[in-house]
């Protein structure tokens, strides 16, 4: 029986995952990712550092038995309601890393840098203040936290989006950081950002962001779906890795990436959760390729053809996106499939991965390894009782 | 605990089930719908009775188990190897009834006309022998099923494709039904077939189909991807149903159905897993509106501005195409689903349809029954471990 990489996932939001599947009743033809962030900010409201921990715990859960066995957290909820500032300022960090540590999962907490409302450098609305700091305690924040490195923990840095952090703030803290640490952005998601970018700096976000900054192989662009073709290539050429997030872009109404062209040039692609309205690798994997084949009218979009299998191509190419984008190397980070399932029968080592992938809706993963620690056994976490019923309570105070 | 309505599934080729998970490795940039079909075929020359009936049964209890009460078997494997006739020409449609039987699902089983190789009218190729029938023995064949019918069988009627189905035969064949039996048909899936029918008949699929044929609530189009906006109105004021299939519509490559102008003009729709790489409600419900979302950059496309939810609108939707789509009125076909799952904690009557459809990875399918007797308990079926033996018995002798 053939043992598998375990998954990076490259972007997560935690808080989110309890409000997955409450955010589709709006009765709004003009509903997009705008009215969608409403609801989003009325969610993030509520938490506080043990809600957090508890909502965290049952998504590693679930993130493990799904064959996820690291997460890059884009954390951006750091302060409580108002923006006032905790006891600990890293309070809500250490939850996050609490979760982690709890349920076995190794993290990439990567403390969010969000300054201004917008392009034109507005200052932080009501809902934001939450998510708010200066260059200074930001840097204050990063260099506490960077004390809990260990085998499962590495700090990171994101910049929320070019409309978040103004350029003088973006070149001082990334001017700051140790060289090796991976810095991660929102970029050029929705149309909207574009046309800000656009009107305001002259440019377009992932334009202006190879102009402006030493893109190199510690950046992790998220999303970057709206992309001119010279910016698809620069971006491939910059050895930066995309991290893509299929169900949260069609969720959201994102787009499409230019898959073809970016491969074409040599581009790395991880992939990533986000708001957890699904929380799994095979549906990100299966509808990125299919995204694809909607828009190109082929199959087998990510394979050329010196690959026999579009599963293969995949989960090679995500799990050589690890390094660069969460700073581990995935030692003993392993995961067997349940090779009595009806989807596998017959299955041998050079189709099971397609499989995997690309039939069925049963969740196959059977046990889950990290840093040679088994966490899962036929599909279950060792510890998901007690994590769920934490998490119904924390549900409870939230809803 | 709110009882839903369980979900009539409105396409299914069953043998297909087989090879789920086993197209996606062809290493061909130019890999289409025509590449994969080469792979079909070789697959369902292995066919016999025994092993469909094995096949299906294990397809069905996936169904059931997932949510779906019914199934319409859009059923052309009809003979044995290079077209020899099955002593009873009826045993492979008899293998369908009998795996339906067997797990309690309803079934409107759909014989399907199969007479020529293309729209010139070119006879069958050598693969397509088993599946081929003139006018006569195919009405035979109906007339020898009805036989059959009772509280969970049906027997429809269905034309493979326009290039497959002659007009003289087209027009013999649906006179002579009763009036009261379905029509299912494939058409304008292909932007080939599109092409291949402009050419030779002067029209586009749908076009022609709505000029040569009495088009009505008796009918169900399958796919009906490729539309002008006439055709849109065309078919909605018909008041046929049109059966998406979002997962294999998104394997192959097939593209969006337009479906924004088909709801403003009032049409009516169901969805089909057709090739089962998913079977799942879930997936097809989730990525039909992710698929409208993804093409529009909009959120909430199927529920207007008088619907509360999506999940809601699209559960309605199907269900509605029922009787006219199945010829079943589903009384009894009910689900419940498992409220202790940590998708669902906090859900209440209004929102539990979108957090069953819009969040997670997990079957939340606990109870099912069809014409009121209970087949899934737990979220599992009654035999299904017996049933599963079966199918790896028969999948050796498939590989």
């Amino acid at each position: 029986m053939r043992t598998l990489p375990g998954i990076p996932n490259l972007h997560s939001h935690a808080f989110q995952r309890a409000m997955a599947g409450m955010a589709e009743r709006q009765g709004n033809p003009e509903d997009s990712f705008w009215t969608w962030r409403e609801t989003m900010y009325r969610m993030a409201e509520r938490f506080d550092p043990d809600t957090l921990h508890a909502v965290a715990s049952q998504l590693y859960v679930e993130m493990l038995e799904a064959g996820y066995t690291s997460v890059c957290e884009f954390h951006y909820l750091h302060h409580a309601p108002g923006g006032r500032r905790y006891e600990d300022p890293a309070a809500m960090s250490r939850a996050l890393l609490r979760a982690a540590a709890d349920t076995g999962i190794r993290i990439t907490l990567l403390p969010v840098l969000y300054m201004s409302g917008g392009f034109d450098g507005r200052p932080l609305g009501e809902r934001q203040q939450r998510f708010g700091h200066g260059v200074d305690d930001f840097l204050a924040l990063i260099q506490a936290l960077r004390a809990e490195q260990g085998e499962r923990v590495r700090i990171g840095c994101a910049l929320h989006s070019l409309r978040a952090v103004p350029q003088a703030a973006m070149d001082a803290v990334v001017s700051a950081l140790p060289r090796d640490m991976p810095v991660h952005i929102h970029i050029a998601e929705q149309v909207g950002e574009v046309q800000d970018c656009l009107a305001l700096r002259n440019a377009r976000p992932v334009e202006w962001l190879l102009d402006n900054a030493e893109v190199d192989a510690r950046w992790t662009l998220v999303h970057a779906t709206h992309l001119e073709p010279a910016e698809t290539r620069g971006v491939a050429r910059s050895g930066a890795t995309v991290a893509l997030c299929p169900t949260t872009e069609a969720n959201l109404g994102d787009g499409l990436f230019p898959m073809r062209d970016y491969l074409a040039a040599g581009g790395a692609y991880g992939i990533g959760s986000d708001s957890h309205i699904s929380v799994s690798p095979v549906e990100e994997l299966r509808w990125l390729e299919y995204g694809q084949r909607l828009a190109t009218g082929r199959r087998n979009i990510v394979a050329g053809a010196d690959s026999p299998s579009v599963g293969e191509t995949l989960l090679q190419a995500v799990c050589d996106s690890r390094r660069n984008a969460t700073g581990f190397d995935g030692e003993g980070d392993t995961l067997t499939l349940d090779m009595h399932a009806p989807q596998l029968v017959g299955a041998n080592d050079t189709d099971l991965v397609d499989r995997w992938i690309f039939s069925g809706n049963r969740n196959l993963v059977d046990t889950v390894h990290v840093a040679g620690e088994q966490l899962v056994s036929g599909g279950i976490h060792r510890d998901r009782d007690t994590i769920a019923a934490r998490y119904r309570e924390a549900i409870k105070k939230l809803l």
